[in-house]
């Protein structure tokens, strides 16, 4: 047992994976510095702060117990920053446009790419750039924001799920490259699923993403605002509704109690503002290819009409376009 | 000749049609005026600008030359006011409910009331009050508004199409009623048309009414803002082609060159705000039921899905209710 279990911590040394952390905003910063904390080696590439982060490294406020980071490896530019084995990739996807300048420099033979955003879309940028390299999609729950210089508050949840891409749609099952990067994760304290398919777990999200993610803009109302007006909860339902019947048109099934949980947890959530309400409110391009192109044209390839999320789509595209 | 020409001179004096115009906002006051110049009896039932209206008549400002009525048939109260030929209801549809208090001190046995209001309803609201006599619609369009106490101000158009109601919905074609206050508005030098159809003539301006109206709402903008972008324009069309899928249900047909004059059209407006967002940003009460309420019902129990409307309509009844 002893000599298993020393044999079990030196395979752990020997394939100590190393992070690049591409995208310091909230998210980037808390899984990038916790999985730091639990003894990872992490670089991260860093925009606005550098000068900031370089002397004093991050401080996270998180529900789970605030900590400081104040050594921490940050750079500029990726051609300073050395080859990794997981690039976790954590900026927005109205960012993915510079994929093919920032991953490069970053990847080695066989670096696994993690996209961590919203929606449908991003595995395929990103293994338009990394080849025949492995690529996962990282769904993350949670509500974080930066608050200052180096700075970000962690306010609730914080659960990734996991699931490998295919370049078919295929489900590729729990593959090594998951296990790995999971079990980094979960030793970093963080509550990880792994998903068989990557294409159903984007679209259980997209359940949720799609109604209050675009409500919240349109109609500028939170969450708890639009689960309590008749019409509002209605049409979040009607949503859910026709985002699951997309999910079937390409062969997922997403059950009537998935759907029904979803309402009653979020009725039930303290009064939350999506990220896209937030990216709105600051002027910031909002995720609307993401969230609701991609989706759309990927149900409308597979013969499904979706006429909620187009209309959606083309009210954002409109309030997107008015609002740079 | 000369007789036949004194006989129809003698006719119409016999025939004069004496007019109450139940709610004196930028509508009522126009056509009103423009009757009473013409030189028909016109009582005028007013709310708010009552003392100033008695003392100083209406003032109005138009783009076909302003002109003043000093001496005006006020009241304050319907009851004080003599029966009429003809009761020309000019409320906003959300005041319907007042009806039932506001019409019968003014009916004769042969009274005719002309609905001049927006969306779907207001003829069987008012039949339910008149009983057997008459109710027409009357379809404006117009661009108007109030400016002060007994002033309003006519920027464009001013056209009224006019329909007889049928309990049964079928057309009733151009009946006496319909000929003769047609007759008297276009004396009053307002364009007028008569439609055997008053189904097809009130689908047909929903056409422009449900685009135009809820999005200038749902997203803060003009026609020419909406006309101008991509996605919303595609958005315009897509609804304008949903509401003539509805009047199809119902049997009426609205040809895609009557989508696309009214595209062209409106395209070349100048930009023009909908009533519906002049009632939203003077927290009045937006005629949601009237333009989307009872149309998606009208629709949906003659086995149109009509996702466009119903997702448009829950979007202003969360609106609506958010904004008293």
């Amino acid at each position: 047992m002893r000599l298993r279990a020393k044999q079990r911590i030196l395979a752990r040394v020997q394939e100590q994976r190393t992070y690049a952390v591409v995208g310091a905003g909230a998210l980037g910063v808390f899984y990038g510095a916790r999985l730091q904390r639990a003894g990872c080696e992490v670089h991260f590439l860093v925009r606005s702060d550098y000068e900031h982060v370089r002397e004093h490294g991050w401080e996270v406020e998180s529900k789970d117990g605030d900590f400081r980071l104040p050594q921490i490896r940050a750079y500029r530019d990726p051609r300073e920053m050395p080859q990794c084995d997981v690039v976790l990739v954590a900026l927005k996807a109205t960012q993915n446009h510079l994929l093919p300048h920032l991953l490069p420099p970053l990847l080695k033979a066989h670096s696994v790419v993690v996209m961590m955003q919203n929606g449908l879309g991003a595995e395929g940028a990103a293994a338009a750039v990394a080849g025949p390299r492995t690529v996962l999609g990282g769904l993350c729950f949670i509500c974080s924001k930066k608050t200052g210089p180096g700075h970000i508050q962690h306010l609730d949840y914080g659960y990734v799920r996991f699931g490998e891409y295919a370049f078919d749609g295929r489900p590729r099952g729990i593959t090594e490259a998951l296990r790995g990067i999971g079990e980094d994760f979960q030793r970093a304290g963080i509550l990880v699923s792994l998903s068989e398919d990557l294409v159903l777990a984007r679209w259980q999200k997209l359940i949720w993403n799609v109604p209050y993610n675009g409500l919240s803009v349109i109609l500028n109302a939170n969450t708890a605002e639009l689960m309590a007006q008749t019409e509002a909860r209605q049409l979040v339902e009607a949503i859910m509704r026709e985002v699951a019947a997309d999910a079937a048109a390409l062969g997922r099934s997403v059950s009537e109690s998935f759907i029904q949980k979803m309402l009653a947890d979020t009725a039930k959530m303290t009064p939350y503002h999506a990220s896209m309400k937030i990216d709105f409110d600051a002027r910031r391009p909002m995720e609307v290819e993401a969230i609701y192109g991609n989706p759309l044209r990927a149900a409308q390839r597979a013969g499904a009409a979706s006429p909620l999320l187009e209309t959606l789509y083309r009210q954002l595209k409109f309030l997107d376009e008015r609002n740079r």
